[in-house]
């Protein structure tokens, strides 16, 4: 965070303070020595960052596709190498990189084309009301500086791992990248954002294979139809103890 | 909107019910015979977000820029003519469309390089919230969704158009592109948006020369600096008779 000295608006007048702002800083990533992209991001959870993007961009399979990873966060500049090279992915960057919602390798619809998710874990309704509510309140920069979305991992039980970025879909490709890193198997797990959920959103997590996506917000009408073909939990606008299945609703009890 | 069969989570229980969901299309933009790119975007005021798109997008610097505007929306295509060539849009679109928050056709930095705005309208904070207000309650979609954006162009005085969209770029690229071809002067007034604003969304706000920028969502540190540097008033979190006027305060009595 930032501090600035801004002027609040209350009810009782104007008044000056000392405000925390939350950082942007444009991220370029180098994959086998081509510029691919350059992402406006949180300065933190690089590492997390860019094996997320790597991973839900559909450039390597898995993690150990990786070959080194170099970051410097002085001149904000990740440096990937893997095997393989990278024509098809900067055709299909190029072709739809007007997405208003984040830079996709791929077509979101060409995921149908994958095998639809086995049913995997279930859990009640309370226990999901109650992932969310722990889960937000787990949102530290947000509460200081409203200008951030957070995604978390958990599963049945508990919360894995949580991230915030000023992107939605950074914040969700840190979530699969530390989980990646770690070796933490997602076909059982629950992705929870605070954002909402398009058909892009969805492919990043129909990447990762996890079965259940619950959300703040809702989701566009093409994100219901991939999770339905796909067999995937979508819950959106889970707040205030009230939620509304979408997709998969076998899985919650 | 699209209606689903979903299943409803409420403190008493699971409900079947009948909803409706944002629709999402793959909007494919063509310039001068380019496909230049492809926005997931809502599927209504298409001919507004083109608009504002190529010029948001600094491919025009004018609407009379436009020599022909053809929209099939049985294809979800616009196929935009206009005088000049490509060639530096697109190397540059290139090279930034990895940001997590829209496409954009220059360096969202290089607005600091243009002239100050100068201070033009003045509106009391109470006026501001009011409009704030007035400006969500006109929200249709979002009600019934949770799925999108808005954005609105307004005088001190009154709301001028209102848009919105599932990606927050393209509720204020419709907002911009339909005052645009209204003809409506945008050098006095003030843009509303229910989201976040990032570096991105106040080079879209810069590049239309509006002075006041008022959002739901907080800034980032970029957004606060560029509006510093440009002279425009930035208002972040308005909401529920309170907010945080990050830059030029001077326009808010």
């Amino acid at each position: 965070m930032e501090k600035f000295e801004i002027v609040k608006i209350t009810p009782e007048g104007l008044t000056g303070i000392e405000k925390g702002v939350s950082e942007e800083v444009p991220l370029t990533i180098e994959v086998n020595g081509s510029e691919i992209a350059t992402i406006l991001a949180s300065p933190f959870h690089i590492d997390d960052l860019a094996r997320g993007f790597l991973f839900t961009s559909g450039m390597i399979a898995e993690i150990s596709g990786i070959r080194s990873l170099y970051i410097d966060m002085e001149r904000f500049r990740v440096v990937a190498e893997f095997e393989g090279n990278l024509k098809d992915f900067v055709f299909k960057r190029i072709y739809t990189s007007g997405c208003g919602k984040g830079v996709i390798f791929h077509n979101p619809i060409d995921v149908i084309g994958k095998t639809a998710l086995s049913n995997g874990l279930e859990i009640t309704a309370e226990k999901l009301v109650c992932l969310m509510k722990q889960f937000l309140s787990r949102q530290t920069e947000y509460c200081d500086t409203g200008g951030v979305h957070g995604a978390a991992l958990a599963s049945s039980e508990e919360i894995y791992v949580t991230r915030e970025d000023i992107g939605r879909h950074n914040a969700i490709d840190k979530v699969i990248g530390a989980s990646l890193a770690a070796g933490t198997g997602m076909a059982d797990k629950i992705l929870l954002t605070t954002g909402r959920v398009s058909s892009e959103i969805f492919s990043k997590v129909l990447r990762a294979r996890i079965p259940v996506i619950a959300a703040l917000g809702g989701p566009t009408n093409q994100a219901v139809k991939l999770a339905r073909v796909t067999n995937i939990t979508l819950v959106g606008r889970l707040r205030g103890g009230r939620g509304e299945i979408y997709s998969g609703e076998r899985r919650i009890l």
